[in-house]
């Protein structure tokens, strides 16, 4: 087991230094790697591949809902951009501009698209013509750039891949509808796929997204008690369709502004599911998207019959679930640790002995609990123990979202917990954006995340000024 | 039937204007949209859902063969592209450029990759090391962008959608069998998903990719005898590897350079599918990547039982096929059209005497006759028409391309055949790039396609030169 333990000891331990924790992980587990081009980075075979199975699963969903993939260009010609105010100010500090194409310099430069609102309204224009063309429920996945001058691999990179969902609806009902559809289908596949819980709101004004009348969003947090804002989902009301002016022949035979939402995630979710699941062994993925689910691992594999046996478990395996079978000539201690950094949720061991009796060994990774089941009824035993690795995976980070979610009623109170306290807090607030201002200043970063769908009345008053309580906001440290 | 022929008739006819028909059906059967960014293209929903099924289909045979997806940055330094000489002359007059970082001038300005040989060359530095580590047998699909003056939709735009794979390899040979087997993978995707035959071989010199040492290609021909450059897999030897001092510890101990393979696909293939299959009444899509491989039309669909009947219908064949039922209330006549136009393999009529006599119409989309048949095995009959649509289309595409490729053994009647003559040219040709120079100005425009694999000797003598012919080539004109 000598080099099982060097291997995990490259790890630096969480509580040692949690940033430097994380890096080692998506280098060691061979997610990532920097490229020559600051700030952007390289997604690894199995990185990748987890960001397939992503796509996947959400991809299922978006279109068992009714939505349509298409692609829209990546630039955006400048003038596009600033059509709508709000919109523009947010992102054009942020563009990377295409000023030449050959040798020959652009008349109207190109923004590398920050985001797409501006692409599909233009679109949205010449298809959308009587209400007959609504809604229109379209998606894209793609990749964008936000020229970032700090990054970290997966949770904020100068060029990242997402999706984009943009949809335009009758009515402002439908429009809000749909918007809060789509962050209920990220809440349930951050649930149900990536054993991620979450606290759910909408953004203060402050913290919406440029140009939207309402912005809603998923607020996971990870292991070390700070918010990860997951995904997003904007409601846009008939402003952009003002600016660019869609209209449409409405049922009344009046002509109408069409209502528009947005919704995103992207590759910082692979981000999120390190930091959320991960432990001083490395990564730990959760079944639903692990690009290997089960490993099998032979002992022993020079002994006669244990190599075809292990493939032969492969094969039955192999037709409901992702299952590698390392029979590399590395040692046993190796592929055990190895499986172990890059998070496979089952490990299967077999050797001469297991052969004997007709069974093997099944490891969790979660609690690295041994099972010796019988190989009669493996398939049925490795289901049941990724189906306990997803529980544990859930319980474990709901475990950790409630106990770093604490409560202030006081501004003494609210910097004492900011201070000391890693995690969420739940706290009233007026409303004014001075206060939110105030309390990031005082202490020194914590934001609101969002005002939450459930929302708790804990006390009257406004924890900054004392004013009366408008709603209760959960505030919180960020990546 | 008043409605189905005005439809009809929006569309240009190939014989009258060929260039005009391509347009009218890429716009009518909704593919795609123009953008205001000149040069670049939108995937509308029906477009895009046809390059998620090429996708999808040519992922797993990449993966079957051993291939992983990556994906690398879309920026190049121009310090890292001009690192091979060749390939810099080759792409860097069609880069677009990024200079600015939000208001920040960039040190370096960064190339939008037109292909990204460097980008991955860059990372095999980095993660080969060993023998063991190879071969890197590496995809990405992704957008490039190549500045183009004059564009065609699919054919030829500043930004379109490709896999490219990159991989490396110990030896020469190693790379070499890599080569050709991508090559045939495309041939037989070619064939068997989309029905369309093709000639394959190796280009010229004067033809080849930038940087590479071989080209092989797959060269489909379109309906009017244009060719169209289908797919190319490159043999690249060691020089990138140079270029970018990539090494490893070979199994001798020795320190070598790995060889180098890329290979390529795009959403050109659209525009292969539509110039092949289509016809007068709009597209006609292979099965294997139709979005919609069935649709059914209710007739009388406002008779009791019609819908029910239709949707039973819809939910057996759902089960294994991809079926769109159109209860919408446009008329039958608008509908059959519509799916005409769309290119639907096969039609399927359901109304009150059908379903009397417990049966429905089924109709091709290709030969559009129809065939009665019981309900009772309604899977079995669908599925064996659209097997007889496929059939059709590799017949049609076949018997094109045979009739449409004439031979030459002198000048004279090559001039003749590439004045009178659309489609390819078989002719004998001494390897001297000077004679293809002077074929393609002789011709306003034939060029060498390929020495095919299939490679005949027709005579002795260069058709350009009469010096000692080396190998006979394929030629045409090409978009």
């Amino acid at each position: 087991m000598a080099k099982e333990k060097k291997l995990v000891e490259q790890i630096t331990a969480m509580d040692e230094d949690f940033a430097k924790w994380y890096t080692d992980v998506v280098k060691k587990a061979e997610l990532m790697d920097y490229s020559s081009v600051k700030g952007c980075m390289i997604l690894r075979p199995y990185g990748y591949a987890i960001w397939e199975n992503i796509q996947k699963d959400l991809d299922a969903r978006f279109k068992e809902t009714g939505h349509e993939n298409v692609y829209m260009p990546m630039f955006i010609p400048e003038s596009l951009l600033t059509k709508e105010k709000d919109h523009v100010e947010g992102f054009a500090p942020e563009c990377a501009w295409v000023t030449y194409g050959g040798d020959t310099k652009l008349t109207e430069r190109l923004a590398v698209r920050p985001t797409s609102e501006t692409l599909f309204c233009e679109h949205f224009k010449t298809v959308i013509q009587s209400y007959r063309d609504l809604p229109k429920l379209y998606n894209q996945w793609c990749s964008v750039v936000r020229w970032e001058k700090t990054t970290r691999p997966f949770l904020r990179t100068s060029e990242f891949l997402w999706q984009e969902g943009h949809t335009m609806h009758e009515t402002a009902e439908e429009a809000q509808a749909e918007t809060l559809q789509m962050l209920g289908i990220y809440r349930d596949f951050y649930l149900e796929s990536l054993a991620i819980p979450a606290i759910t709101g909408q953004k203060t004004d402050k913290e919406k997204f440029a140009g939207a009348e309402a912005t809603y969003t998923i607020e996971p947090m990870m292991h070390n008690g700070v918010a990860l804002q997951g995904g997003t989902s904007h409601y846009f009301g008939d402003g952009f369709a003002k600016a660019f002016d869609i209209t449409y022949a409405a049922r009344d035979n009046t002509v109408k502004y069409p209502h528009q939402t947005s919704w995103g995630v992207s590759t910082r979710m692979i981000g999120a599911i390190i930091m959320t699941h991960g432990d001083d062994n490395g990564l730990i993925l959760p079944p639903a998207i692990a690009p290997i689910q089960v490993a099998i691992i032979p002992v022993a594999q020079h002994k006669e019959g244990v190599l075809e046996k292990a493939a032969e478990i492969k094969d039955r395996l192999a037709k409901t679930l992702r299952v590698k079978l390392d029979d590399s000539e590395q040692s046993t201690g190796w592929k055990f640790s190895q499986y172990e950094m890059k998070g496979v949720p089952v490990r299967l061991e077999i050797g001469p002995k297991d052969i004997e009796n007709n069974s093997c060994v099944l490891v969790s990774r979660v609690t690295r609990e041994k099972k010796f089941v019988s190989l009669d009824n493996v398939e049925v035993e490795v289901a049941a123990m990724l189906e306990q690795v997803y529980n544990e995976l859930v319980a474990r980070a709901t475990k950790n979202l409630e106990e770093k979610t604490h409560t202030a009623t006081s501004l003494e109170e609210f910097l004492d917990v900011a201070e000391n306290k890693p995690g969420f807090i739940k706290a009233m607030w007026c409303g004014d954006v001075a206060c939110e201002e105030a309390l990031k200043e005082k202490t020194g970063g914590v934001k609101s995340r969002c005002i939450p769908f459930a929302e708790e009345r804990l006390s009257d008053k406004c924890v900054c000024c004392g004013k009366p309580a408008k709603h209760m906001v959960v505030w919180g440290r960020q990546y």
